[in-house]
């Protein structure tokens, strides 16, 4: 009777010291994610997609196309296959489009502090807190980060307004304008600095009381550029595209001193569309929470500067001993942001065909598999091509080999000559 | 000795017994959440940020202020305090706007079926597949919803097309247009059905080859009207705004037959700003989604049509017995959706003040704490003004509190009268 008392004792005891184990186990293990309820959905299906195997040349999407319950990988360009492992030999480097994905790797790496949960009844409002169509939020780090990297001169005595980022056009150089005497015309100049596509940095050209100027700040980060000084202009543009990567998100925003030209653009974009959707503007936000999370601020631009920093290495090295092709040549400068002198890492490379014969450059490239963009989309001579550098690691490493063979030609062609 | 054996054996067998029920119990219980990694920081801000009690008269947003380590909650018209359960009784009945809030508890109740998780790599590209700025899926399930409402005709046989919504405002009736003899004159109709703000069916007015005519069908849901047929338009314009609720998010689609117009469109689109942000998109896809798994797409119109017949009855009651106000009149029409006769349930009351004296009667509701919208902003007399029913419950009351002692003063002036 004793040992079946003491039996049954003992087991109890062991069995509930178990239970109370497990149960402290399971709470530090699982811990937060006990906690979840309706979130848990949306949650799983976001990382079942993140998950799917593309080889690293391609990714899945959330509103992808999803076959035989298996979401659907969308392949860089070049490649192919259910999972993106197939290479396609013949295809050309489309190096087009400002495409900003050199930043898509950034985000990958630092998935948690990206990531945002969408609930179904956020922000449904026409306004923010009934009256504002911009988040507060979002505002103050914008203005934080500008402080932080030092290329925008006292953000707080500015007003900010936020915009659907658009690409500006060039439609012709201001410098012709420079000696006109027409005073009375009214004159809008569009100053982009860091330049596109060649990636210097420029000041207006017009003076006077009929002109006024727009600067286009959209490359001013220190991925592209140093930052000499902060920017201390009357209209700034600054656009998500080109400092989170996010061009999808059409996201922009304006520094603007002149506070009725602030009333005015703010009534613009309010009668237009009612402001920017909610849900991009509070997108827009956790990147930039995101940003000051990684080193406060200093990861993701250690990231793109040296990113485009050796993708710039190496297509200078490669051209260097060329006497078929040429590329713009940048000065190192002091950077505020880095406190040190930082060689170029610009976002384009502006290539000229120097060979007399080779005029129309476009066309030459395009014949060896390298697709850029003409010059004289830029105004300027057919001589002049832009290639894109902040496109995908893939779209970079077939430019290089395209551009490796087409040097080869070019050593084969100089001992043809030479005989 | 044995006895010890015994023991031993016994609790090890008990202890393993109670550790396999606890991590098969485990396994049941927390399943999918075990699986879970980057989203989990995510999604515990953003049930975080919803669990903020905030009395049934606010909510917390994630983009939100946050005050102590606290989000902050924002209050309903009328409401405040820092859980919102203070009510003002001074406050005017604001019911301007057409923020159509009405939906908000719909997608509260149904929280799991509305939320997203956006990973912050998501479409980082300018383009969906590298050349279209429509997610095919999005379109996808659009037609599909138009087929299941039976609102718009073939679907298929038109192109789709998104843009940035907005709210379009009266400039002038087109009737007075009717019989103009100048034929040579290029106009564009205009042709709101049902009608803002009287809730009307309405049909295009102007024909001829110089006529263009623009359908805008924001409130063809069965939320609003009866759904009589399918509308079969040139040009038919639709947005999230009055279908989800997501007046926020700026998201609307055109239905477009001919293939030129189409064409243009999205050229002007893409031109403009490179398409609708993906963010964007990305939400509307995941709340058309919702839509369908909430009964196959009958819940959220069964919600939506109860809750405004209901205000619409509760309001015409209220106001039948009335010789100061009136408000239109709308004949029950047979749904093809809900396939039987309905009563109205419009958007908005279009309220006439009767009396002579009272000419403004803006004003004369504004001093009876009621701020309506204008008759002058639809081109109307000053005796109407819009009341509009799609705001929170909160504002509905509100409108009827400050109503049922309008119109007791109304029985007391007769009282008077007739004294």
């Amino acid at each position: 009777m004793a040992g079946k008392i003491d039996r049954a004792k003992y087991g109890m005891c062991l069995g509930t010291s178990v239970v109370v184990n497990l149960l402290l186990i399971v709470y530090l293990v699982v811990g937060e994610k006990w906690k979840l309820s309706w979130s848990i959905r949306a949650a799983e299906e976001a990382e079942d997609v993140a998950a799917q195997p593309c080889s690293g040349h391609g990714r899945a999407y959330l509103d992808g196309l999803v076959v035989d319950g298996k979401p659907v990988c969308e392949c860089n360009t070049c490649f192919g296959g259910p999972d993106c492992s197939q290479f396609s030999p013949a295809c050309s480097a489309d190096v087009d489009s400002g495409n900003p994905l050199f930043l898509e790797p950034y985000w990958m790496q630092h998935a948690a502090k990206g990531a945002v949960v969408v609930a179904g009844w956020h922000r449904m409002s026409y306004t923010f807190n009934g009256h504002s169509i911009i988040s507060e939020e979002l505002e103050k780090h914008i203005i934080k980060l500008h402080e932080r990297v030092g290329n925008a001169k006292d953000p707080y005595k500015s007003q900010t307004n936020f915009f659907r980022s658009m690409d500006y056009k060039f439609v012709g150089d201001t410098s012709m304008w420079k000696n006109t005497s027409d005073v009375n015309m009214n004159m809008i100049e569009f100053v982009t600095s860091p330049n596109n596509p060649d990636g210097q940095l420029k000041k207006a050209v017009l003076r006077g009381s009929s002109v006024k100027t727009i600067h286009d700040y959209a490359y001013y980060w220190p991925h592209f550029t140093a930052i000499p000084a902060p920017a201390d202009e009357d209209l700034m543009l600054f656009t998500l595209s080109k400092l989170t990567g996010h061009a999808g998100s059409r996201f922009g925003w304006a520094l603007i001193k002149d506070e009725e030209v602030y009333e005015r653009m703010l009534k613009y974009t309010d009668q237009i569309s009612i402001g920017v959707s909610h849900d991009t503007q509070l997108i827009a936000l956790q990147l930039l929470k995101a940003i000051f999370q990684g080193n406060n601020g200093s990861d993701i631009f250690e990231f793109g500067f040296t990113t485009m920093r050796k993708r710039w290495e190496i297509l200078s090295k490669a051209l260097s001993e060329s006497n078929r092709f040429s590329i713009q040549k940048i000065e190192p400068q002091f950077c505020t942001f880095y406190q040190q002198l930082r060689g170029p890492s610009p976002a384009y490379a502006w290539l000229k065909c120097e060979r007399d014969e080779e005029e129309d450059c476009y066309e030459v490239l395009r014949e060896n598999g390298i697709i850029g963009r003409r010059g004289s989309v830029y105004g300027a001579e057919r001589r002049y091509v832009r290639l894109s550098l902040i496109k995908t690691q893939d779209d970079f490493d077939l430019l290089m080999l395209r551009f490796n063979s087409l040097l080869s030609q070019e050593n084969y062609y100089g001992i043809e000559t030479l005989m």
